[in-house]
């Protein structure tokens, strides 16, 4: 699954020096893998932020080789010193990355939420415009800034009208980021990214959304809990389509635009659940339980994401259908067994 | 100019007890008078934030009785102690007018703009919510956040892209109220304002929109300087009309919902400094001078709002047509002289 792909008009990302913000969670260390595979040398910068996605275990190399990271444990909106700034200077490209991720915890602590996906970005970006105004910088925002809409699938021209803190400050960050591309010329671009599964996601953690939590049970043949009737539907993307979704993203059109990034194939939850069982063996039971209030009050009933502009624009399409990719994600998880114990 | 209305939907504010956030301001304190004077009971939290529009003489009243309004000299955000909570507690309607209103200082100062129009609110936010939950709250945002837009006029469902870290933040505190509304029910309300002009504006600060600049060198007889071409448009509103739509907003049909609120007729803004002009007396010079470039990296070209939702849910229309409302605002800065000398 892991395939490295090259894109025409992308900067080249051999030799190119390159920061992955949370570079050690989820996505970021995906990327960091891909970034590594061609040639790049790359810096993450990691706050390491309790129950969020970063381990360090997650940037390992097959071959043993990790001299070609270099990690910083920071918030990006770190004031104390220059170590930030000192990261990124003299970088190629940027890939924004950090930020939380759970719905419910941005419910339960507001103002944590705030400050790690929208003034730990103000922070940055200020970093960003004085030590490295020309870098290229892509940043990942969310499909839940949109919240529940009135049509599916969702264009980028629908008003964003979030259900959740986390959406208020994702939306913020993703903002912040084109208006520094437009008032200061930073290259920047965002992308609105759907729902992602694959490997080096966290999976002992339940605010990090239901693909995780599904997963994690189908392996451990626990129950699946299906919050209500099961009817709603997602599409769901490979942590490699996102990893070349961000690459793409480091090409010129991408400069100071905002693109959804999910798959063409929606599901519902059942279905999901049912796809997932399956491409864990089979030994686990779907439930379908009443909604707990804390996630009901936030939900957003079905989405489905419209990423036509994105692939007219920058050639970028999902390549990993669903099956596939659960069947991979299971088969990584079963020779990388910590991501079950580990808290 | 100062007519009080009766809102026959409204809730009744003669004994109502009324929260004022800025209440020492500009919107807040014009505001405090009309509910004064509509026999509520007014109470005003303002963290009187040097060089916005705050001042204790704003809510000086002509019959010298003060004795009505509590004034609680605080951060809405301020989290040491309960003296917020304290304040709300028992409040049947909240006007939350407290905010950053400068767009260049949200520029040259990111992270105090999100702080003060932004996680300000998320704290007070949770403050009401653990208080006094079943209070009406009116909050108001701003035209700023749509940036600049593809057609004109403009109305709720145009997607919100601000040009500026102030259209960011007020929008995110904005849709905060948002999602207090539908995940807590809250009865909660935003109003996106035109540019506000009218009595007991400051005069004084540079920062604060170009309507009290243009007034200020028009009663002084000095030169006013429009960037560019003056040929971009807005539509203005009297304080008046402001004061009307908050109270509008405080009637059933508005909970939940965000509201534009402008005025039906746009003008250039070489016609409104015309028109200040003549107001003042006709004593003063208009010149057209290069634009800095603090000012135009943000710049949104024109601007018209479309306020028929307003109109169509709460019966809200604007009542002050921009001569006779600058006429008065003159008369009015003519006998409170210290607007202009105040610092």
């Amino acid at each position: 699954m892991t395939q490295v792909r090259q894109w025409g008009d992308g900067p080249g990302l051999a030799g190119a020096i390159c920061v992955v913000t949370g570079g050690l969670g989820f996505i970021g260390s995906n990327l960091v893998h891909h970034l590594l595979d061609a040639g790049a040398a790359v810096r993450v910068i990691d706050g390491l932020v309790p129950s969020h996605g970063g381990d360090r275990r997650n940037v390992d190399r097959p071959d043993d080789n990790r001299v070609d990271v270099e990690v910083l444990i920071a918030r990006i909106g770190e004031t104390s010193g220059d170590r930030v700034g000192e990261l990124i200077d003299g970088a190629d490209v940027i890939f924004n990355v950090a930020g939380q991720v759970s719905h419910t915890a941005s419910m339960s602590d507001p103002l944590n939420d705030l400050h790690l996906n929208a003034l730990d970005h103000a922070q940055f970006l200020e970093t960003v415009r004085r030590v490295n105004p020309a870098v290229r910088i892509v940043h990942t925002s969310t499909r839940q800034v949109y919240g529940r809409v009135a049509s599916l699938p969702v264009d980028e021209t629908t008003a964003a009208n979030p259900v959740d803190v986390n959406g208020v400050a994702k939306l913020a960050g993703e903002q912040l980021h084109m208006v520094y591309a437009q008032a200061y010329g930073l290259a920047a671009t965002s992308l609105r990214l759907s729902n992602v599964y694959g490997p080096r996601q966290r999976l002992t953690s339940d605010g990090l959304g239901f693909l995780p939590v599904f997963i994690r049970h189908a392996l451990l043949g626990e129950k699946i809990e299906i919050f209500g009737d099961g009817a709603q539907r997602r599409d769901c993307l490979h942590v490699d389509d996102v990893v070349a979704a961000l690459v793409a993203a480091t090409s010129d059109p991408a400069v100071g635009r905002v693109y959804n990034v999910g798959h063409r194939c929606d599901h519902s939850l059942a279905e999901i659940a049912g796809h997932i069982v399956d491409a864990a063996g089979g030994a686990t039971d779907v439930r379908f339980v009443p909604w707990p209030g804390d996630h009901q009050r936030i939900d957003i009933g079905s989405f489905a994401t419209d990423s036509t502009l994105i692939g007219a624009e920058l050639g970028w399409k999902p390549e990993v259908e669903l099956e596939d990719g659960l069947t991979a994600t299971m088969a990584f998880y079963r020779e990388h067994p910590w991501y079950l114990s580990s808290t």
